[in-house]
């Protein structure tokens, strides 16, 4: 007989009371409570629910325009943006990057490898470019610690765009300003995969050059199954013949984000969201959200005496939006008993299935849907786990 | 100021009680009831929404298992088959089916092109693969109206598939049972877009040579966003190095579904529908089902002494699933009426977008979520509105 704690299978089910669960979960995971019970109780109106409207009615076509609106306007889009729901999520994107802004497979296309998503998308690429990789693994431990400079030296100057990853999920780097190609790279659109901190900090889209950026909807924006792409317009009309429909960003754009069917209720959820990070004081407000959790979080790890560590040293590298850490070096046996006992609490989503590479990190997502209260909770108990097993 | 009726656009607020409301939107549309009150009813529940389960907890496989299984059940689809939840939906698979079943682009497709769903499929497959086109556009009319027997002298014996959708949606032709390719095509597989019937009549996976079944789930077992995709086991291995990751049968296949974040809530759905189908009695009842909400319509058109007109003469090929119709001879004034006297009654969705060619067809969509009495309200309907203006 199997006898394993569900704790430390990723189980979500914990055994505390359904309202001390707190999500700690990298993606998909829960959003801002004011959402959900939004979503839930639109669900109990009479008539249609959202699953059900047909993505030509004008009530859908409604909901998209607000969807997009709100979008541009929280995250101060320039209207020389086209702002897309697509499919196929982050990995849709990997493919339909090059496939959008490499015309030829003999074109390059620079990728500044930073972690295990920024890797990812690099790999899909080989397949429709010539890929220019800077790789910024760290020699000795195999793992992502730091960000290369971008220097002209080292970013081809025919390269067809510059991608990379602004807050790797697994390794827990986050890039809090976007940097700036050097003056003579600066014709060079950047692409970013901002999955997992998009609407967490404003966006410099024309200062830092930005050609295209995307997020899957399953972190901050909604859930998955939709994921947003911006794309500068100039960029448009430089697909691929090789690029499948639903990948192409010129006729998306043409079509109004009605080429196919959209995810509908994937965009409802966005728009949703956006309208919340309105209400709570915009992009500005919050980004002091997700400084000070992330700061609560790395306070207790930096001062508890090397029991728990986190793999960043550079703490302006450290992603606001995945503290991974350790338990007393990577021991197994309190790294276990820290997720049963958080577990027990109410505390999931710590234990995630993606290596992280050496020693046993766990890693807690405070995204939108989580609050600095909650925070709070994950940190007291790690203060008293500490406590008492140090 | 503009004071269009909202039926004649294609709204779906009737100011009818929203009791009242019978949507015969072609997709997206309503579930089966039952269906839509279970999901309202999971988003009171306390603790985690559908929304928020990690694709790689505990909770999720089993939600996924399920609908995989319930889905494996109901279409009896054998074991050498693999049943992915795939992204991008119809028009994904459009790309998706010529880049995993072709290996060159040398290599040759037979598209059966049939109405307006096979000619976009054909068209997206001819930027992967030689297409062989077999066209059944009727030349007087330039519509659709029958389907090409399929002998050997029209299939390229060294095509790699066979391609034809079994429900034409906006031409209102359906293939009540997939054909079977003549003896000496048998080692071809046949490859069927589904969107439209999918669930609706039992498939005769190895009889017919079934290589690919794919559907949207949109129509008849969920909500947009998610595609169910069926590949026996044989054509595994055979991508084009062109394929994207999300697209590719074999990597999904390989990674259980999860080889990128799948559309979660998505898949939970259609496990539901599974269910509900299940419970209805299982595909031959819910095929009866279908068979009498069609006769229903078409009967009340074949009696209305012309008043109304279908398409489509062969009744061996008539849609179950989508019933267009045109009113006397389709005149603009009285359609117009029609729809708006029908929307005031609560019957939306009726009014599409998409245009059929010669006339002003409407169209009734009978999917799962339409029961056999909500068609009577719509057949009762048709019948005064035909005393009344005859």
């Amino acid at each position: 007989m199997n006898s394993i704690h569900p704790a430390l299978i990723g189980s979500l089910s914990s055994t505390a009371s359904p309202e001390k669960v707190i999500n700690f979960s990298p993606g998909p995971t829960s959003l801002p409570e004011a959402v959900e019970k939004q979503i839930a109780a639109n669900f109990q109106k009479p008539g249609l629910t959202s699953l059900a409207l047909s993505h030509r009615s004008p009530e859908f076509i409604a909901i998209l325009e607000h969807a997009v609106n709100t979008a541009r306007k929280v995250m101060a889009i320039p209207d020389d943006y086209e702002v897309l729901f697509t499919h196929g999520g982050g990995h849709g994107q990997f493919a339909a990057l090059p496939l959008n802004l490499c015309h030829e497979p003999t074109d390059t296309a620079t990728y500044v490898v930073n972690g295990t998503w920024s890797a990812r998308g690099c790999d899909e690429a080989k397949r429709y470019c010539n890929v220019q990789t800077i790789d910024a693994q760290d020699t000795k431990t195999g793992n992502y610690l730091s960000f290369p400079e971008l220097t002209e030296e080292i970013i081809d100057k025919e390269s067809k765009y510059v991608y990379l990853c602004s807050n790797e999920t697994v390794n827990g780097i986050e890039l809090h300003r976007l940097p700036k190609l050097p003056e003579s790279r600066k014709h060079i659109p950047l692409v970013v995969d901002a999955s997992s901190d998009f609407s967490t900090k404003p966006i410099d889209w024309h200062g830092c050059g930005v050609g295209v950026l995307f997020a899957c909807a399953s972190k901050n924006i909604g859930h998955p199954g939709l994921t947003i792409t911006i794309v500068r317009k100039d960029l448009l009309g430089k697909a691929s013949p090789l690029c499948p429909g639903v990948f192409n960003y010129t006729t998306n754009s043409e079509a109004g984000n009605l080429w196919n069917t959209p995810a509908t209720f994937n965009i409802e959820v966005v728009g949703l969201v956006m309208d919340w990070i309105e209400r709570e004081g915009g992009v500005e407000a919050n980004e002091q959200r997700s400084i000070a959790k992330a700061k609560m979080l790395y306070d207790v790890i930096d001062n508890a005496n090397g029991f728990y560590a986190t793999p960043i040293n550079d703490k302006s590298l450290r992603s606001r939006m995945n503290v991974p850490f350790n338990i007393a070096g990577g021991d197994l046996a309190l790294t276990e008993q820290f997720l049963i006992e958080s577990w027990e609490q109410g505390l999931i989503g710590l234990r995630t299935l993606t290596p992280f590479g050496v020693g046993d990190y766990l890693r807690a997502s405070i995204y939108n849907g989580i609050t600095l209260k909650q925070v709070t909770t994950l940190a007291e108990f790690m203060v008293k786990f500490a406590q008492k097993h140090r």
